[in-house]
């Protein structure tokens, strides 16, 4: 089943459900209008459509292999990476002044979902660059600025995050790669870094490290951490590559899935390195890119959310099975009751995941103008990226459980969005650890805006009442149990809160849910698809916010009763 | 991390939530008292833990092969299934007259679900066996049990069972294999079957196949199929293998998981047939396996969610990562919150899942000679499949997200429980298809079983609100919110019980577990650990029933306003 990437759905969204025409009154982006939107929508679609998609059953099958410290990639990706950075796609959000296109994020993060739902594995590789991108262009000397930039944004050269370690994950604090001064300004970089997504490949040019490491005078914890760039080739001031650096590509992890995508171990055995930033402050510069690499993660999610989708409806449409329980159906699985109901749960979750994370997009694009704006899309990150994944994953697998046994054959490539979607609640911070962002740092406004949102849901169910009266009150109502619930959450000790966090967190994705799912209803009419959607949505799903939220509200009550022996011992 | 099988769990369960002690009082089972209970769950508990575990991660690595049409199987297999015969568990559930065991289901489920557990691709092919005798014992000719059952339940022999067609899957009736009278009463086979578990192996015997086919005056659908038995090698008349019967093994699948099990298509050419049961009657004997086929899988889930648990707590309590949140913590990962959460919740539900196929088992075992009770077995299949299944998928998922980025690296066996777990949910009838059948056929006696039920618990309740006020009164509510829903479902058309059907199902285990772990509440002290357990679900998990149920009794409103061709749309 080809997957066709969905403009038709984001200029949907964009135009009626995130009002998108505010970032055409910015400064920043009034060149931006909603017809180039709707141009670059098709483009990004084309590219991901024609010639990404077709990839990645292939990568799934011909993963990356290293062979004596040569890594080699996927057939096919060489080219079709070449074609993304032909386009321009990697310097999309970069600075018009270094040669970018300087897109609003929401834009670029609609693009980021087609190219990952057409191939999560290849799509890794221009994102790390996006990445670093904005990193270098926030915190580099214009040294560095000008020697790495250029190649960046061409696609010549591709850029990495080297932050974990074998225990330092989640708590990068810990990391052990040390860092020390050369009489000449640079630095030399001895550690050992996991999990580095495309740490390296064979597409011909270089491959610029950006390494979190500690100098000696670097104090314990994420204080004393310092960031450089540590390209696997010295580049000549020309531009051109000089000698080899002193560092490798250890080994491949072998993991369930994103088979195309080299997860390497990287050894730096005092490999030469440049400072970014100031010293002591890498935490810094991470936490500049941490916003867009989570919400391109969250879009990771409901990209393959809708090719799964996507699939399994193909499927079902093309299965037949049983007798038709409906009059007038079309004779396949489709027509059976809990099928529909599964499809219909795809879609009408893939559509909640993508609106937050435009949302989210939204905000960060006005953000730079407007601080209310950006706290907004600060606060919703975490849920874009949690919801977003989870979705993906959710969907997935009701993608494999429609294919019934096909699905579990890896043939039919159900089971690759599900394998592929898996490590996307893990990486760019566990959705625990979103969650726990979600009701600590991001609920220190003594949650301002979580009740900007709240009052904005409510003002548009009251108003949405004389049209669909059923429909907007549950919504009204869900939003009000939410506020009591912020209410409550905030009023908790922290460690009460951490013990609620996931459950908070989905039951706030799943009101904004059902505000997004009326916005639908009342774009389109009462028959139209989209209002179809909503009320099964508003009905089905809506409703599993309630026990989420008397979850949350129990905070750490008895749970830690249960001492570890308690649990080990049963 | 070693599996250790958890034979107290059974026995405390046994003893003290589903009261063995009635099966004890019958006839059939008087002499299999609890001490004799014990002594085999533990026998079972040592085979699963020594023997079979230390096999699984190899088996995924090293799956089934086919080469020239011959299976070979993963190290160390063959040897560990001659020690699995030679213990007698193949004929565990067989009639002592034929050399079994003749143990109580409710037994024979729990060293089920321990050899599950302990790697399930192995045990697929002794469950695939013990599904044979049963059918063989109700259904065949005195020749054919004289001949085949002593081969059978000495592991001499192996058998299989042939009914998914590429075209009939959930649909049987819609098969085309063909089945053709002999004049000496024999019959010929011809047609291709798929999905074949372990259709062929390379223990050195005999491989048994039960196959379904119509013959040439058989009706359309499922009344006109035969079941046949057909050898791969045509048996002498003194048990010695003779001829090779014209079947083959076309291909194995390429499978998200099980490697270890050989899933073949299988082509039968001509091949040589004896009639079980009578002709056209092949789907009553299918049903009499069914029960015993669904419960089976039931545990292959919860052994699966054990066997997750017990890797992901070892590896939280053995992870140290940022610091502890709490005083007098272990200083691992367990101490934080969500992790706790996470650890406890995938016990609790385990435990559900454990509790409700045993209490499937032993109302079975009654069922003998009690009309009720068997029923009430019935009753109970479907939601002990499907809740078991889901559980074996959510918790071998959650074990994913306990190890972080280490649960997507395929070398710590995370990702496996999860790959493995999967196709639970799907073969042996969808997890759908359980739910419809819960909703028709198990309500066709206008919910009284399901009402008895709901009378225990509230009356269980009820007795326990003196001891546990809060728990119980959860309990009680909720069952008496599950009996209006009972009774809402009940009063719907056919097809719209089918669009909430799996909804339905969900709640109703929820229910069970929170009666279940009320039990095990009184069963200990108020400090126990079953008890803070106990607690933790019914504050947390339980109240998810609400929207389930709400979800149940829209029946299929506003479903297909939802047209194909909306859902393909958007």
């Amino acid at each position: 089943m080809p997957y066709h990437a969905p403009a038709n759905d984001f200029q949907f969204i964009l135009e009626h459900i995130v009002d998108y025409s505010r970032v055409m009154q910015t400064k920043r982006f009034s060149d931006v209008d909603i017809d180039v939107v709707a141009a670059i929508l098709a483009e990004a679609a084309k590219l991901s459509s024609d010639v990404i998609a077709p990839l990645n059953k292939g990568s799934d099958t011909n993963g990356a292999t290293l062979s004596n410290g040569i890594v080699t990639t996927s057939p096919g990706f060489a080219q079709a990476f070449a074609q993304i950075a032909e386009g321009g796609w990697i310097g999309m959000l970069a600075d018009p002044d270094h040669g970018g296109m300087g897109l609003p994020l929401s834009v670029a993060t609609a693009v980021n979902e087609m190219m990952a739902g057409a191939c999560l594995s290849l799509s890794l590789n221009p994102l790390m660059s996006q990445g670093q991108i904005e990193a270098l262009e926030h915190h580099a000397s214009d040294e560095i600025k000008s020697l790495y930039l250029p190649h960046l944004l061409s696609g010549a050269w591709q850029g990495t995050m080297n932050l974990t370690e074998s225990g330092a994950g989640s708590d990068v604090g810990a990391l052990r790669t040390k860092a020390e001064r050369n009489a000449d300004g640079t630095y030399i970089i001895t550690g050992q870094k996991i999990f580095i997504t495309w740490g390296d490949n064979d597409f011909g040019g270089n491959i610029c490290h950006l390494v979190l490491a500690r100098l000696p005078d670097g104090a314990p914890g994420t204080k004393g951490i310092s960031l450089f760039m540590v390209p696997k080739f010295i580049p000549n001031a020309d531009g051109s590559l000089g000698e080899p650096n002193t560092l490798s590509v250890v080994s491949l992890e072998h993991k369930l899935g994103i088979h195309g995508s080299p997860t390497c171990v990287m050894d730096y055995n005092n490999a030469k390195g440049w400072l970014v930033g100031g010293e002591h402050e890498g935490m810094k510069c991470m936490f500049t890119m941490m916003n867009n690499a989570r919400l391109g993660v969250a879009v990771q999610g409901v990209g393959i959310a809708e090719a799964a989708t996507q699939s399994a409806l193909a499927y079902a449409l093309d299965r037949t099975q049983g007798r038709s329980p409906i009059e007038g159906g079309s004779g396949t699985i489709a027509d059976h009751a809990d099928v529909r109901r599964m499809l219909a749960t795809m879609r009408a979750d893939t559509f909640v995941a993508r609106s937050i994370a435009l949302a989210c997009g939204i905000a960060l694009d006005l953000g730079h103008e407007d601080a209310g704006q950006k706290a907004l899309g600060s606060f919703l990150i975490p849920i874009a990226k949690a919801f977003g994944t989870d979705t993906g994953h959710d969907v997935a697998q009701m993608g494999v459980q429609v294919h019934g046994g096909m699905g579990y054959i890896e043939e039919t490539g159900a089971a690759q969005f599900a394998r592929d979607a898996r490590i996307t609640s893990i990486y760019e911070g566990t959705n625990g650890i979103q969650a726990m962002d979600l009701v600590s740092r991001k609920l220190m406004d003594d949650g301002e805006a979580a009740f900007a949102l709240l009052d904005e849901i409510e003002t548009f169910a009251e108003a949405a009442r004389a049209q669909r009266p059923e429909l907007a009150k549950q919504v009204w109502d869900a939003a009000e149990t939410l506020r009591e619930g912020v209410e409550a959450v905030i009023a908790l000790p922290l460690n009460d809160r951490f013990a609620g966090a996931v459950p908070f967190l989905r039951a706030f994705a799943r009101v904004l849910g059902g505000h997004y799912h009326l916005k639908a209803a009342l774009a389109e009419g009462r028959d139209s698809k989209r209002a179809k959607l909503a009320a099964f949505y508003i009905q089905r799903l809506l409703p599993e916010h309630g026990p989420l939220l008397a979850q949350a509200r129990l905070g750490a009550s008895g749970l830690y009763d249960l001492s570890t022996d308690d649990l080990t011992a049963l």
